[in-house]
């Protein structure tokens, strides 16, 4: 057995059962080693930053990670925008890059360069194996990296000779580390103000947006009267009829301020201190008054949901009533395309337990409040800031859950960075929906350009914000890899075709003129 | 005047007046100050990668840096594996990218990132400015970097405070550093090696591929017997009627080791110590035998041309006759779509002072030598071995020399990198016929995979290196990215969809079923 035999062997021993793959000539050893090994799918991208985009998805909703396999350091650099993604909404994920044999490095041959000098900024774990006999054990060490709570971006370099040399089998898999309980003081504290009769805000992110974790708050926040809020962003967001329903904090730093502003405490579960997403002249950086005292009562790595079971059997929560949201969708809306009859329709059509992977800033500003009584689904955002990340997301979502529907509620610009997901999306067969809103712009750039105070903006800069001239054919694109699609210019033609998207099985995508 | 807008004014006056873009939120003043300065072109791309690679292609033929503009940490990481291609091929190039406020930086917003740390591995300058006022001289300082010789990749980050905070106005700029003319131990050695009546050969890359370069080496070969042959890749070669030609060393390692086999003497002129592309098991990483004497004449920094003329100029060489190729193009072939047709008609096409950029390995394999006696042509090759390079090179190319037409002759596998190119080039109305060899496979893995050794290959592996399954409609996607173009299945369909490609004004893509 060859090293990169024992390395898929490892990973398939420490649950690693799917990898996301755009290999080259330095990982032929381990594309081969997938023919000898049962339990690992292997699924091919075009684009390597799918196949990161794809292991953040299915990591999020499988709960575990996914391997992704990566052509030196070019290939791991095509990756890194959605392993930023990855990291930073804590999704474990375990990177395989393929290296020169350890003796040809030195030889500066055109494709060699500092893979582990690029991995480090987007990973939180790297390490180029020695040799072949090494290679598992580096391999349940990367397991360990990625699970480490609440996750991690692991990046496992494999130099050539570590595949193809002779190896001695799979590695044991070590215990994965637990979350840890939070101190007494943590939830004491948050007892504290909670009790204070002062305005209080519990502040989620992380496990405390699953449907447990919500339930925890919605009682906590019913005994209490304190208001519970979600991150801006979030990762993995339960939601609709049966779940408490909870609104995000605004992304606009002024609405962001006036959110918070009057309030006493701040406790935060599962996320951090809220902060502006970007820097805008005169304006802070930080969204809470001065005035509020910001409390954790759990980090994101901590047991969350320990810590809010606890928080609420101290204030005798823990049999209070939630509010959870009723099954009451909107009807459909029909006439003129606009956001708001967008958001209607949405909310009337998403099925049940459906997976819906957003990334739309622009458009979809108000899908959030028509959706709140649907029907039960699960919302997923990209916590890096890092666009192109929802068609990938989409991909590996479906591929962790092939009986869920996956609604892709996507922006064009961002589209057109990762549009070769859809290939990928044919060729797997994937419940994928994908609503692709066609505004023609960076339209979210249009609004920042004003943010940021720039004046007198011309042709020459607007230009830089168009997506016409040419006008991009998404159905034209998605038939031209496999995925059949429909143009709409009506709500009427809206609802039908997002509808047929959701019954038939395979991909479909709606391209919706705005 | 802000800083954003002194660094416009800086790059201006420093030569640099061509933007590749792809901004976001932390770009906007510098985005704005393109509107206040005259001189700077600004080419939207959707995708960062094709920024970077059309940098690439922009400095081989301007012989001058492009600047890109990339948005933070993910932004620059989407454009890192062209920046490593333009790294080796040792192309100037200037990024901007923009990052957080300074002080915004500490609060671990969600697109914070470690952006210099991700842009040294494939940048030989890295430097994040510290206030408006020091921007224009790092711009300065920038331009400095990219034009130190032979040319390299300097990045810039700009955080959004530096861009937008008052500055003093454009810096000056710096005088551009020359080539260093090669010591006479240099000539001497060399010449020594070519008067001693054994075996020697001219190994060339860089500047020596230029049409004088070459007439130098031919004519030194000629009087000499010694023999000329280019580095494997070349990064741009005048070739065709008129100019001396020159074979490439063989990509396979027992192919090169055969052909340099027997060698006294190698004479290195613009390049480096010949290496194989990749390591495979039990064969050598070296390419010249043991016995051969490896002299440089020239590094690629040097100033190759100089001590090109020295060396004829002491060997008596000046004046002896070259034997330049004639124009007698191959006439074009019918029937069957095959490798030996498609070159042969490709030597009938390429139009008088063609750019051809050749991103096709498998495919593409019996071009070069289709095409000796073809117009007088300039061939551009991918240089770091990162795919994906083609299509941006071919839109940089395009820029940098607007009366020139461009023939891409594009792999499908790597065609799939960077697809959103098209986009660009239907925008800007560019002279480019993309022929795009459609195998329906990452064919040269095929051959790697058993390079490599890899045995008893079975479905699964192979999958990972089969685009069908869907098939891939290149053609619809150039049409929806507002690329016109046809499909062809006979030599004669080619011969036609080719040449109307390369007579028509705007962009065009032939898609050639294999």
């Amino acid at each position: 057995m060859n090293g990169a035999e024992s390395l898929v062997r490892t990973l398939v021993a420490g649950g690693v059962d799917t990898c996301f793959a755009n290999p080259g000539t330095s990982e032929m050893h381990f594309v081969a080693a997938l023919d000898h090994t049962e339990g690992m799918r292997c699924v091919l991208v075009l684009f390597e930053g799918i196949a990161t985009g794809a292991a953040d998805g299915y990591a999020r909703m499988a709960d575990k990670p996914a391997a992704t396999l990566l052509h030196l350091g070019p290939g791991l650099a095509n990756g890194l925008a959605n392993m930023h993604n990855a990291g930073k909404a804590f999704s474990p994920m375990i990177n395989i890059v393929g290296d020169h044999a350890t003796y040809h490095r030195n030889f500066d041959a055109p494709l060699t360069s500092d893979i582990a000098g690029a991995a480090k900024p987007f990973s939180a774990w790297v390490r180029t194996s020695g040799n072949a006999k090494s290679v598992a054990a580096d391999g349940v060490a990367a397991i360990a990296a990625a699970g480490t709570p609440p996750g991690q971006v692991a990046t496992l370099i494999l130099p050539a000779d570590t595949a193809w040399s002779e190896a001695e089998g799979p590695a044991l898999i070590s215990e994965p580390l637990e979350r840890k309980q939070v101190s007494q003081k943590c939830v004491s504290d948050a007892v504290r103000a909670l009790s204070s009769g002062k305005p209080t805000m519990l502040l989620l992110g992380g496990l405390a947006l699953r449907e447990r974790g919500l339930e925890l708050a919605g009682r906590i926040g019913a005994k209490t009267g304190a208001k519970i809020m979600a991150q801006t962003f979030v990762g993995r967001l339960d939601r609709g009829a049966g779940r408490v329903p909870i609104e995000r904090l605004p992304y606009a730093i002024d609405q962001a301020r006036a959110t918070l502003a009057g309030l006493e405490h701040i406790i935060l579960v599962g996320t951090r201190v809220p902060v502006a997403f970007f820097a805008y002249p005169n304006k802070p950086s930080l969204l809470a008054s001065e005035g509020t005292e910001l409390l954790t009562l759990a980090r994101t790595e901590d047991d969350i949901l320990d810590a809010l079971e606890r928080l609420a059997d101290e204030l005798g929560a823990l049999s209070v009533p939630t509010q959870a949201a009723q099954l009451a969708p909107p009807s459909l809306a029909g006439g003129a395309i606009c956001d708001a009859a967008l958001s209607q329709s949405l909310g009337a059509l998403i099925p049940e337990n459906a997976i819906v992977v957003e990334e739309a800033l622009s458009t979809g500003a108000g899908f959030f409040a028509a959706t709140w009584n649907s029907q039960p689904h699960t919302w997923l955002q990209n916590m890096g800031g890092s666009i192109g990340l929802g068609m990938p997301m989409a991909t590996g979502a479906a591929i962790a859950c092939p009986t869920r529907p996956v609604l892709n509620l996507q922006a064009d610009g961002s589209a057109m960075y990762s549009i070769q997901s859809l290939w990928t999306q044919a060729r797997e067969g994937l419940n994928i929906t994908t609503v692709l809103f066609n505004n023609k712009a960076y339209a979210c750039l249009r609004q920042e350009l004003a943010n940021v105070g720039a004046q007198n903006v011309g042709r020459k800069a607007l230009d830089m914000l168009d997506l016409s001239r040419p006008d991009i054919d998404f159905v034209g694109l998605a038939r031209a890899m496999g995925v059949p699609g429909a143009k709409v210019t009506t709500m009427e033609q809206f609802n039908v075709e997002v509808a047929r998207g959701l019954r038939t099985s395979g991909p479909y995508l709606v391209e919706v003129m705005i």
